[in-house]
C-alpha cells in the first residue's frame, strides 16, 4: 500500500487557502502552518481588545479544509455588515474566540472547531505567543505592525518579530520534520510567509527536514510589499530567512491575465510577477511552469490546477527518493 | 401503537427552558412558542441596531431542546465578558443573526440552527413581526417596552402590542390547533406568557384547540410584575387575555424554599406564590400539587420533576378522552 504523502503548507490564510482547497480533494495528510501576525480588520480588533491570537487566517484555512461545503462553512465565513460593535467581524472569528474562552486555549479551540467543520487535516498557528511584526526599511526607518508595514509602502530590508524569541507550537516543528513535502505560499511574501520563518526553530526545521521544498510564486506583485519583484527576488528573500539554499522547486504561473483584470490590478500598482527560468535554475532550483490562473475576477491561482501541479512534484520527488 | 403526545409549550425563553429540558427526555412531539418582545441585554442591542427579532429567548429554547449536551451547546450559550462591541453578546444570538442574514429569514435560521444542535422538537417565535410591548398601568400611565415595564415597578392594568395587529407564524397556530396539550409557563406572567396571547389569532387558537390546557404556576412572585400575586391572580390575568375559561389544570408547587434562598429572593422583593386550592377549584380548574423545587441555588422548577408532573396530566387526559 502506498502511504499518502504528508504535506505541510506554510503561509497566511488567504493565500494558502486556495492551495488547501485543492489539496483536500486528494489523498494527502495535510498540515497548514499559519502566521499569527495579522493586526488589521476583525482579527486586529479582537487581538487588541481581547488579547487573543488573530483568528482570521486560521479561520480561512479551516474553511478551506472543511470536508464538505455546508451551511456551517458559510456561517463561519459570514461577516456582519451592520450593527455597532459587531460590524466587520466574521462569525467564525467570534466562534474561535468563544471556543478559546470555553476550552481555555487557542489550540483546543481550533481542534474543536475542526471537528464541527469536519476539517480534513490540521491547522496550526506557527506560534501561540502574541507576536508583532516589525520591519527595518531600506530608508532606515523601523515600522511596527503588519498593517503599518504594508501601508508604509517602502522597501523592506529586514523583518523581525517582537518579542524575537517566541516559541513555536511543537506540532509545527513535528509536522515540518515529518513532512514529505513543504510548500511555501502562495501568499504575501513579507506578511504571510516570512513571519512563520521568524518563529524560533521553524526555519531550522525546514532546512533540516528531508521533505521536498516547494515555493509557489505569487501571480501578481503586491503594493507596499513586493513592488517590481521577480520570482527570483521572492526566492532570495525567503532563502535569506531560511539561511540555507533550501528550496527544491518553484511553481511559476505562465497563464496570462486578461486586460480587464490587469487594469484593475494596475490601480493597486500590482503587476504580474516576472520570471526568468535560467536565473532561477542558476540558483539550483527546478522550475515548474503551468497555466495556473483561476477563471474568475481576480488573478489568483486556480485551486484544482495548483493542487495538481504541486502534487505532481510531490509524487515525483517521493518516487525518485524511493527508487 | 400509542401515538406520542403533541405538546405545545408557550412562554419566554428562560422559564419554559426548564420544562423543555425535562420534556425532551420523554416521548413527545414538542413545540415551543416563544415571545419576541424582549428588548434588554444582548437581544435588545441586536434588535435596536440590526432590526432583527430578539434571539435570546429562542436561543434558550433551542439549547433546552438540543438532543445531546455537546460543546456546541456551550458555544451557543457562551457570553462574551470582554471586548468592545461584543461584550455581553451570546455567541448563539450572533449565530442566529448571521444565519438569518445568510438564509434571508429568521424561521429558516432557527431551522438550520436546530439541525446543528440536533434539536428535539421545534421552536417557533409567536410572530415574525417587530412588536413592542406596551402597558397601561393602574396609575393611568402608559409604559412602552418590556424592560421599561418591568422597571416601572407598578401594577399593570392592560398589556398590548405595538402594532396591535401583528400576525402569528402559521406554524404557531397549526401547532396549537393540533396539540394534545398546551402548557402555559412557567415564566414571567406579563413579559413571557401574555405577549404570546396578544398575537392575533393565538388566544383564539388556544381556546379553540381541543388540547388539555395546563398552566404551570411560578414558584416565586416577580418584582415589578406580580408582586403579592397568588396563583389565582396569575390565572385571572391569563384568562382575561384568553377571553374564555380555557385552563383545565394548574400545576402548583408545594415544596418549600429554604431560608437562605428565601432571603436572597426577599432582596428582590420576591416571595413564594401563595395558593388556595379551593379558590382555584371554584374557578373550575383542577389543581395538581407537587414538590417541584430544584435542588440548587435558585427557586426554579426541577426540570425532571416538572416534566414528569406535566406528562402525568397529559397522559391522564388523553386516556380519559379516549375511554
Amino acid at each position: 500500500m502506498v502511504r499518502v504523502p504528508r504535506i505541510v503548507v506554510i503561509g497566511g490564510g488567504t493565500g494558502i487557502s486556495v492551495l488547501l482547497k485543492g489539496l483536500k480533494n486528494h489523498a494527502a495528510d495535510l498540515s497548514a502552518i499559519v502566521t499569527v501576525t495579522d493586526d488589521g480588520g476583525s482579527s486586529g480588533r479582537l487581538r487588541s481588545e481581547l488579547g487573543v491570537l488573530p483568528p482570521g487566517d486560521i479561520r480561512n484555512c479551516l474553511v478551506a479544509l472543511a470536508e464538505t461545503e455546508t451551511l456551517m462553512d458559510k456561517i463561519f465565513q459570514h461577516r456582519f455588515q451592520r450593527g455597532e460593535g459587531i460590524k466587520g467581524h466574521n462569525l467564525g472569528n467570534l466562534l474561535l474566540v468563544a471556543m478559546s474562552e470555553i476550552t481555555g486555549d487557542f489550540t483546543s479551540a481550533i481542534k474543536e472547531v475542526s471537528k464541527v467543520l469536519a476539517v480534513k487535516g490540521q491547522v496550526i498557528p506557527s506560534t501561540l505567543e502574541q507576536v508583532v511584526l516589525g520591519a527595518r526599511m531600506e530608508d532606515g526607518k523601523s515600522i511596527i505592525g503588519e498593517t503599518a508595514i504594508r501601508e508604509y509602502n517602502g522597501r523592506i530590508e529586514q523583518l523581525y518579530l517582537i518579542p524575537d524569541d517566541c516559541h513555536p507550537v511543537p506540532a509545527t516543528i513535528e509536522a515540518i520534520l515529518d513532512a514529505d513535502a513543504i510548500i511555501l505560499g502562495p501568499g504575501s511574501l513579507y506578511t504571510s510567509i516570512v513571519p512563520n520563518l521568524l518563529v524560533k526553530g521553524v526555519a531550522a526545521a525546514i532546512t533540516d527536514s528531508s521533505a521536498v521544498k516547494i515555493y509557489v510564486s505569487n501571480i501578481m506583485t503586491e503594493q507596499g510589499e513586493t513592488d517590481d519583484f521577480t520570482v527570483c527576488d521572492h526566492i532570495r528573500v525567503i532563502l535569506s530567512y531560511l539561511n540555507q539554499p533550501a528550496i527544491d522547486y518553484v511553481v511559476v504561473n505562465t497563464g496570462s491575465i486578461d486586460d480587464e483584470r490587469l487594469k484593475r490590478y494596475q490601480e493597486e500598482q500590482a503587476m504580474p510577477v516576472q520570471s526568468t527560468r535560467e536565473e532561477i535554475e542558476s540558483m539550483g532550483i527546478k522550475v515548474v511552469e503551468a497555466d495556473l490562473v483561476a477563471d474568475n475576477d481576480v488573478a489568483w491561482h486556480d485551486s484544482a490546477k495548483l493542487a495538481g501541479t504541486v502534487l505532481d512534484i510531490v509524487h515525483h520527488s517521493i518516487s525518485c527518493r524511493e527508487s
